[in-house]
């Protein structure tokens, strides 16, 4: 019979005690998964408490999961590390994991580190105070007021845009609202892309089936020629800074792209913009939005990318008669993100916070960038290497002086606990793209694995 | 020149009472928008206040937007109450604000005010302080393994549901995990829904243009033979507590179906189990999911109706064969739930929290249904009012004795201040529907607002 002895002057009742004792127990092993537990009169009896104490206990160890009931028979322990199981009793397979890199050049997460997690959590405990009650109210189909009215300020100050607090629908991720969208714009129309591009957008499209092509790039980016010539309807762009190659649209093919969408009715530009905020050479580029005379551009951003991948907060600006169209066929769908979230999110804005963490990432990215840039132009990599576009955003490319095939770089480099995008991971038809072409996903690299990093490429490139 | 005087014992700094009295001006209208506002250095002197003063307050006005800065011209007072314009200057319509009602039988969102808020701003903070930065990194595209773990716990213990943690997939509300179910099952396939049903439901497979039929239910609810006739391969169904029926559907028929599942490759159930919390009667009716022999059934449920709306969080468990298949095609897709929810929500179940809750939710809502139902039968409505199918969820039926059009009877009552829902209102052609008879979503109903609508209503079927 388990047999635990109490205490009387911890502060916590015999119940808990007891649930903790039996816990203990069940997760170091010494109750097996499946074994009975002592009925609760005898063990109140062996342990001398009441049988309510038991009762208590037990339930919530239930509660809990650890044991489990089988009416008129009593109670069982759990197999609390479950084994990865279907319902037929074969194995799942686990979750592959990802191996880990020394120097990982792929991942282009921002670093937590430069959060202001401090202030974050004081407007999320004050959220708590201040919303009460009110942070369980349905939230409207596109937001909370507050949150689009701090993000129209911040497109005004930011971006020079003009945009009413309705013109804006906030939604749990970028990816969500492109489903929106899609049923938003029409399912009948053609979707182009962006080719090289960051893949998940078209496999989005392509998971929807809709129609998509992929355009490629000259050196302005996407020619409204290329789009006339694809028979797209609705195009995908990131005009400010296009990932991976970097390249700011400049004015002439935006006004080009302006005047393709204005020609035929139907035809939509959907502006990513979602690298804007990272740009260290000169003024912000003004949006397609703010240029656009004729309803044709939908704006999107999102805050993922500046404060948190776990911030799971994007925001689409439509034009007056798409909004209308929103309103009318998909406003019944529920805002997707959650009211606490929103209303720390709007705080953080409307008290400026936002603002000056963009400004210090800003310069904290600018300096990495720089130490980097400068790590590979004067270290052992010198003279292989020639770094291209580097006025923007969280990466940079950078060609090296090899022979190798862009797979053997990779593999090799992986050997050596090194991960490498390769810009031909960008194409559909990686034979299109400029060989040997590294895409330096900077924001995330250690001072120390850098230089290992690079020592470990040079010697890789001499080999060949 | 603006004039202010400051107060140096209000322990508030210079800069931030300057800055209060010129937002104050700003939003009382006394600046109005377009004024350019002094130069830093003569705002200063004549305040005789330091420039740096005057330049942080400058500084807050603009990152909250109540200003804005032309570049070598200076600070205008931005247009703060912004009137609702689109790009082209033309007003945009306002959202319609929805009538109030003194009686509301439309809407059943749950009690805010039986909530557990204490416990749950508390987990909350803990989550904040213990979790830390892991709130900024992003979660695994199915939701975090803690909440996934809570979960499976929760269907082993209240449902009988034995579920692997590795199954369960979290989204930003059911309305989002349909758009993940009709890529992970295919637009090619039929949809089948339940008519009458929840409107919602029907719209977002149209929205997303996919073959769709309605079906309509006999007294045990949807039967296979009208499944088999439809040609449909998935079906909605919602077998615990139909809605707005109230049907809950017998085993031999739940067999039925289960069997016509499995006669095909491609057949699917989605068993939308979102009321199954609310059982007053006997023991909770165990799910189709776990009589399913053949991975046929994919269960549905959400935290919006136990919790609150505003906790954007719901999940699917898929059968180990689809949950491959979604992780090969679908598992891009970033989890849309927050973290920080996620940990908080993990925490409320696995301290036992979510199950007191649950339990005394029913034990409210059963009180209240039975106060509802005792003041129809013995109120001015007696004799004119049968009441149907009262066991379970969170409304019942009632037929009144009138020869008013359902649209009549609703007209009326909301002249009077009620709001009605009818069952015709849940059928795509309301003439199959049984007349008369009244969706009572009773969760919202205040004790006063209903002996004054019940007599309303009584007047109101004496007129005809």
């Amino acid at each position: 019979m388990l047999t635990y002895t109490f205490s009387k002057t911890e502060g916590i009742s015999l119940y808990q005690q007891l649930y903790q004792h039996i816990k203990g127990d069940i997760l170091a092993g010494r109750l097996a998964a499946g074994e009975k537990l002592p009925s609760k009169r005898m063990l109140a009896d062996h342990l001398e408490i009441s049988v309510i104490t038991v009762k208590n206990a037990y339930e919530q160890l239930l509660a809990e999961g650890y044991i489990y009931s089988v009416e008129k028979r009593g109670y069982y322990v759990s197999r609390v590390e479950q084994p990865l199981r279907g319902q037929e009793g074969h194995a799942l397979p686990a979750t592959e994991e990802e191996p880990r890199y020394v120097l990982d050049l792929v991942t282009n997460s921002i670093s937590a580190e430069y959060f202001p997690f401090t202030v974050w959590a004081r407007l999320m405990r004050q959220t708590i105070l201040e919303q009460d009650k009110g942070l369980l109210r349905p939230t409207p189909y596109n937001g909370i007021l507050l949150l689009r009215q701090a993000i129209a300020r911040h497109l005004q100050q930011f971006r020079g845009m003009t945009v009413d607090p309705e013109q804006i629908v906030i939604g749990a991720g970028t990816e969500f609202l492109y489903h929106l969208l899609i049923q938003l714009l029409g399912r009948d129309r053609c979707y182009a892309v962006e080719e090289p591009g960051y893949s998940k957008i078209p496999r989005i499209y392509e998971s929807n089936q809709v129609a998509l092509e992929r355009l490629a790039l000259d050196h302005s980016g996407l020619s409204a020629t290329a789009l006339e010539k694809s028979g797209a309807d609705v195009v995908h762009i990131s005009p400010s800074h296009h990932y991976p190659t970097g390249i700011v649209m400049p004015i002439t093919r935006r006004q080009e792209l302006l005047r393709w969408a204005a020609e035929q009715e139907g035809r939509y530009i959907l502006e990513d913009d979602y690298d804007s905020e990272f740009r260290f050479v000169g003024r912000p580029i003004p949006t397609m939005f703010s240029a656009d005379r004729h309803e044709k551009v939908i704006y999107l951003n999102t805050f993922s990318k500046t404060i948190a991948p776990s911030i799971r907060t994007s925001y689409m600006v439509l034009p007056p008669h798409l909004l209308q169209e929103y309103r009318r066929r998909l406003s019944f769908y529920a805002c997707t993100v959650s009211a606490f979230e929103q209303y720390t999110l709007a705080q953080f804005m409307l008290q400026g916070r936002y603002e000056r963490h963009i400004n210090r990432m800003r310069n904290r990215y600018r300096q990495k960038r720089d130490t980097v840039i400068q790590a590979i132009r004067t270290g052992p990599l010198a003279g292989r290497a020639e770094i291209m576009e580097q006025d923007a955003g969280l990466h940079f490319l950078m060609r090296l002086d090899t022979r190798l095939s862009d797979q053997e770089l990779r593999r090799r480099a992986a050997e050596q606990g090194i991960r490498l995008a390769l810009l031909s991971d960008y194409y559909r038809s990686p034979e299109k793209a400029p060989p040997h072409v590294v895409v330096v996903n900077y924001s995330g690299i250690e001072p120390e694995a850098l230089q290992w990093g690079l020592q470990r490429l040079a010697e890789l490139l001499e080999e060949t």
